[in-house]
């Protein structure tokens, strides 16, 4: 085998689909095959494209239509999944639907310890606004207790919490309550603007153009191990980079628990004995990697959209009002920025930058949280 | 580019979506984009499964629905298609509805000979048998004659041709039938058996465990241009390989008609002069080598199918019936022959061994078609 595929893993994804770009199951899905994964995609929503383009058509499964698949794959014995990856899904009874997934396939597994592991996207808004509806917020609240690993953004994190993150003491104290509240073994909160806070600890900040992922796997006594790593971030938005963590982190955390062997594999929940320390984790080594192949494949997408902007557009027939004028570029914008994914996938095999992961230890926190 | 990828193609990818296992777009999507083809899906079902399982779940795609989908890319600007493949559809007006976005890319592509090829694969039955609706028949024959190349089965080919293939003498005739009637300038015939025809021409017969595929671009006065390829039969069967066929092709016959140099590749349907001889056609150069690598991952796929056969089957809670145990074989059995495609990719990109292509020249077709 001359590629570098993770171990064997097959995955359940349930996340969204669109014809055109890649976000969603049509993000997920692509990065863990290219990995080795075997992935059977249960699309929650067939739009034609992202919602970035700020116009799309298409249709919504509902929650019964999202049950009866899966009931599909139950009657047909096609259940023998090791992860279960879940992100967008479009109402709150699709949320609940999404859960009761994951719970049938964890009462399955349960003779198994190890066998079955969650990685639950809690999508529901970013940048201080939700953008799905009310009630979504607590159908996640509901059954984000039966996932292994939650990937909130800090929004999101906000909202499960119920703590606002101004600061490193209001992060720590965000990730400490999401491991309380819902024993959720595993978090990663990824993008975390850590400049932007402000600096009552001792932790030195990262430049203004650097993104802060922060992750944590508890201890046996339901504390924190908290770990950082500090990544240059790109000067563009790229849509759908948040199923592209998940994803690479789906493959990258079973190839790591893998390579720490049997005990860890077969525990519940693949928590690290508490002698493991942060950067030492498995979540933790994942996520470099994880990092490290979003960096070089951003890079080249923001290479390839700067040059297709570059191009002369085509001869537009008559002149366009404003607005219209405004709507094409936005338009072309959008697409010239899609995750160039399908001729990059080398660097999803094989990553090439080593970004650092430093351990958060108490001593590093503010005052009142040591 | 350490990775052997097909020149950069476009595709729009219409078929069905199953979520567990590997047919139609879900076979197809990611064979293209192993090999390096930006594929856009839009899905015409939303099954849980192949029907092969013979019982799944899930949902049709209606006509307006797919229609609306295409609408969506219209409207963004997301429509910058060098190749369309399209699969199953659900209905007649599903048919009429795909056959609608094809004329509309067609449409959008007419300034630019040879920027836009339709490769149609007319799903609708194997072995002597319909598998869609009577009516879905005359929606194909509608169409068809919009498409740059199809993929008919043996059955198929009759349906369309009006010829019973019953002889070497009635598949030519059944081929030049089919460019005649719907002037479709390509044709592949997947899936002859060969041994199984009376011989009544020169040409030889491959032994009985081989299968034969023929193909035929048009010459200038309509006339065909045949080839022929045996390939070694495997012992089991599989779903899919219609679809793994067609996707392979797409990204091989593009790969040769850009190293075939910019004249054909700006030709109205990529149609050779008739100067080249039947065995360098870049559709016959495309069929060795997609049919190679089917060869290499269905070889792997039995090997795995074998092994997961012989595994003892799980304990069973309870006597089964005799129609239950042979539902739970059949499942099994089902199953066990997925496709195994993820960790295979290697194959589709540097296809390993080398089929002959051999000409079929008049003088060894039977005498009344010379």
């Amino acid at each position: 085998m001359s590629e570098s595929l993770v171990p064997e893993t097959r995955v359940l994804a349930v996340a969204s689909h669109v014809v055109y770009g890649h976000v969603g199951n049509t993000m997920a899905t692509f990065v863990m095959q290219s990995m080795g994964c075997e992935v059977a995609a249960l699309n929650t929503v067939h739009f034609s494209n992202h919602t970035g383009y700020r116009q799309f058509k298409g249709t919504r499964a509902t929650a019964p239509e999202i049950t009866d698949l899966y009931q599909g794959l139950c009657q047909s014995n096609l259940t023998d999944f090791d992860v279960m990856l879940s992100g967008y899904a479009p109402s709150a009874a699709a949320v609940e639907a999404v859960g009761n997934i994951a719970i049938d396939l964890r009462r399955k597994a349960e003779q198994k310890p190890g066998s079955f592991f969650w990685v639950l996207d809690p999508v529901m808004g970013d940048q201080g606004r939700l953008y799905v509806n009310d009630d979504v917020v607590p159908a996640y609240k509901k059954i984000i207790h039966h996932a292994d690993l939650i990937l909130p953004n800090q929004f999101e994190a906000e909202v499960l919490s119920g703590i606002k993150i101004t600061s490193l003491a209001t992060l720590a104290e965000a990730i400490t309550a999401i491991h309380r509240i819902y024993s959720v073994p595993h978090v990663i909160i990824t993008s975390v603007q850590l400049f932007k806070l402000s600096q009552s600890g001792k932790t030195p900040s990262p430049p203004e153009n650097f993104l802060t992922v922060i992750g944590s796997t508890t201890q046996s006594d339901g504390s924190p191990r908290l770990f950082r790593i500090d990544v240059p971030a790109l000067d563009c938005f790229f849509s759908g980079t948040g199923d592209m963590f998940a994803a690479l982190m789906v493959a990258r955390l079973r190839e790591a628990v893998v390579a720490a062997g049997d005990d860890l594999r077969t525990t519940q929940s693949w928590v690290s004995p508490d002698s493991v320390p942060a950067t030492n984790l498995p979540l933790a080594q994942a996520t470099v990697k994880v990092l490290s192949s979003m960096h070089s494949i951003l890079e080249r997408t923001m290479e390839a959209r700067n040059a297709e902007l570059a191009l002369a557009l085509p001869e537009q027939n008559g002149d366009l009002s404003p607005e219209e004028q405004q709507k094409r570029d936005h338009l072309r914008r959008t697409k010239a920025a899609e995750v160039r994914l399908v001729r990059n996938t080398r660097f999803l095999r094989d990553p090439l930058v080593q970004f650092k992961v430093q351990q958060w230890r108490k001593e590093d926190l503010p005052a009142q949280l040591q």
